[in-house]
């Protein structure tokens, strides 16, 4: 077909991800369509196949906050310098980094504005106003919303100046009621993680060097990614009372005494689209969980100029549509290219009906985690595609955790965990005194960093692996994204 | 109770609308908790109540969206000074009301970038990179965000700095098909807000004067608030090739020739929250329809202290949970201090049960919109909540288009016309020459400005209401929020 100007039309070959991992995800983020690169440094543009694995994600974690409470709002997107200076800490952390809106039309502004590179400050300012009493108690406030941060390197889903994200603020009368709430946001994250998008994830608590800006302790849940890397998948964070003081945010107890709020906030971003391409894709592509694939299943029709092979082909897709999101593609293009071109999308399961399946009443279906094949009686088809999706969540997540585990090691001296860290790639347990010395070090002498302290501590051995003083914590370390 | 710190837990009185209108509106979006104001100048906080509703919309817009073939992405929120100016029409309709980013970090930045006012240019950047050939054609993508504007003036969802919206962006390969797109999404509007918002729009064209900045033609849909005032309340623009051309948006088509495609535009946006609260409300607060209200049906016990209310209750609950978003109020505040808070937030329907309704099998179904009460068998009780819910929407439908019928006048002379402006609240059509000159004698004349060329003509006279030469066009003329 005269038609040169038609580029990215054929399937073409990827990066092998062994050759060249970095390669390997730049290629499959735009081969897949995911994102495309915008006009904006370090802006990407979410394409419609990118943003309806969002899309799933936002819902299924929507439903989550909802079961357990919590009610959508929206903040504005700037806030006025003066505001987000109230916490001194937070404001250390975050104004390094943010874009500065210095003009409205043609008039330059009297206090300069930030976009939002998260929002406390904008919740602490409203819940000072709301909260009166502690019948006004807790708020469980979440938004869905996109934030700007001015990195200076950028890549698609893992650090980009503009991501989208939800951010949960919540503010309870008493510490225990708010240390709870840190954690079962915590748990709700770990759960969709590993049930949704079959991500093995560890939790644990980060030490105070890598805590949120503003927060008394974060909690994480951590992956690991396909090179031995760490992704930061979600973070929840107790604030205590701190930002209550800087914002005023008091309430009347029951004993008509003021009292501070105690808050939290818990947030996860279009980064975990990231960790999704980086523990399960291969060289064919993307490997989707079926909870998010925007094509859960894809029928191909095997030689589809025969008679009755497209009408039983969009008969299997009718019966399919009312329970899964399911694609025929009757274009004119070989089988052999639809093949390549779904794999590459990651679509979990693919569907061939030919004139053959038809005369015994059957189709192939073949998994795109291990590419296994089986036969299906068309009579039963509803339910094997259900048996065939969730053997591919599970699949996945045991293959995910297997590879982690493989590359959990164990240090018990510093030598051992410096030659660990440099050339086996994964997450290395050792001991910590708990100062922050040690942890600068160890970061300075290897680059890997304090993943967190999980909550299944173990004894590795007693002494500091950087220091041999007395150990406090085991913590997991890693290089990460 | 001592808690004399806990202000708005009362019902209080709310400013009657033929009082003050302005004030009745404030009173209402406060005292409902829709919104609040936010420490940003201009910008409004979306509350749990208010965010639910344009979670509704978005819901029954996007369904919509998705069911004509339109696919969802996200662009960045900023645009480069460059990019903006790439559309001269466009660029001058809008660089007056943008906020400027000038610093990210600490350091200048070596181009300004603005923060969407709208992603006309954003979409066209991008579709001039993916569109190559006829078969990466139609492309209709649509985005749900805020966008900022840098008015002056504000008010909560009418006009602020801040508003949440989505824009739908398409291309096509002809003329005939882009004006198709225009149309039928303007019917998509016109079909949702009077069959979920219950609000009778009129449909029509946008003179030239009134057209959006850079478009060949903008349609409308024009709805009519409780004191005559128009509120513009979707627009769809057909942008002809004029974008293409600024973009070099090109494609090859079957005969291998470059073509420009032709696009659209057309948005909705938290502005019909405005159009809801100011069609449908009442001095006793918001009358939502049930399509959109957050809750659907308030269940009030009465002497709900008496053996086995709160259980029947409860059980009532359950039963219509399946079906409808229902709350149970058992809190122990008096039931007249229900109703009155349920009708302020405009609850559809209110159910009462007490003891003696149990003894008869039955409770009581009180409508939001007329009062009118219904005695209910509980053995009916799914069955007759949906029938009074449907009632609900029709008879706000009908109410709300008597109310706007009653309000439309024709005008064959100017000083009629002038009187009507100025006297009867309301829209007046008269004929109109085409010629600006005369639109904006009627604007400095009366305030007026012409709202549409409705699609319905009528031969009101046959000369311009202005100028008495030959007219060519019926205009519905009116004052605007």
């Amino acid at each position: 077909m005269a038609d040169n100007k038609n580029k990215g039309k054929q399937v073409e070959a990827i990066t092998s991800m062994d050759q060249d991992f970095a390669q390997w995800y730049t290629d499959v983020v735009l081969r897949s369509e995911l994102v495309d690169y915008s006009y904006v440094r370090g802006c990407m543009i979410l394409r419609p196949y990118g943003y309806a694995i969002w899309e799933n994600i936002q819902h299924g974690l929507d439903k989550m906050f909802k079961e357990t409470g919590h009610e959508n709002v929206a903040m504005p997107m700037f806030i006025p310098e003066s505001l987000l200076q109230k916490e001194k800490d937070h404001v250390e952390g975050f104004a390094p980094e943010v874009a500065w809106v210095t003009h409205g039309g043609t008039e330059p502004l009297a206090e300069k504005l930030c976009v939002r590179p998260t929002s406390e400050t904008l919740f602490c300012d409203h819940y000072s106003k709301i909260i009166q009493s502690y019948r006004d108690l807790p708020k469980k406030y979440n938004q869905w919303c996109s934030v700007v941060r001015w990195e200076k390197t950028t890549r698609p889903f893992l650090r980009s100046v503009e991501f989208w994200w939800q951010e949960g603020h919540t503010a309870h009368a008493t510490a225990e009621e708010a240390q709870e709430e840190t954690l079962q946001m915590l748990d709700v994250y770990a759960k969709f993680f590993e049930e949704k998008l079959a991500i093995p994830v560890i939790k644990g608590r980060k030490t105070d060097k890598e805590k949120f800006a503003g927060a008394e302790a974060t909690y994480t849940i951590e992956a690991m990614m396909h090179d031995g890397k760490a992704l930061q998948s979600g973070t929840s964070h107790n604030f205590g009372d701190g930002f209550a003081k800087a914002f005023d945010i008091q309430y009347t107890d029951k004993e008509n005494k003021l009292q501070y709020v105690h808050q939290t906030s818990w947030g996860v971003s279009t980064r975990s689209i990231g960790a999704l391409i980086m523990v399960h894709g291969d060289d064919n592509g993307l490997v989707l969980p079926p909870f998010v694939a925007p094509i859960q299943v894809v029928i191909v029709p095997i030689a589809a100029h025969k008679p009755g092979v497209l009408d039983k082909a969009n008969e299997m897709k009718q019966t399919l549509a009312e329970k899964f999101r399911v694609k025929l593609d009757d274009s004119d293009k070989m089988p052999g290219w639809k093949f390549a071109e779904y794999e590459m999308k990651g679509v979990p399961l693919r569907i061939e009906i030919g004139p053959r399946d038809m005369e015994n009443n059957q189709c192939v279906c073949v998994r795109r985690d291990n590419g296994e094949k089986t036969i299906v009686n068309l009579d039963n088809l509803e339910a094997e595609v259900e048996r065939l999706l969730q053997a591919v969540r599970d699949g996945m997540y045991q293959k995910a955790l297997e590879s982690r585990e493989s590359r959990i090691y164990s240090a018990v001296d510093y030598d051992e965990f410096k030659d660990m860290i440099a050339n086996k790639p994964g997450f290395v347990k050792a001991m910590w005194c708990g100062d922050e010395a040690c942890e600068l070090k160890i970061k300075e002498d290897t680059t890997a960093t304090s993943r967190c302290m999980p909550f299944e501590q173990e004894e590795i051995s007693g002494t500091c692996i950087c220091c041999g003083k007395p150990a406090k914590k085991m913590v997991v370390w890693g290089k990460a994204y």
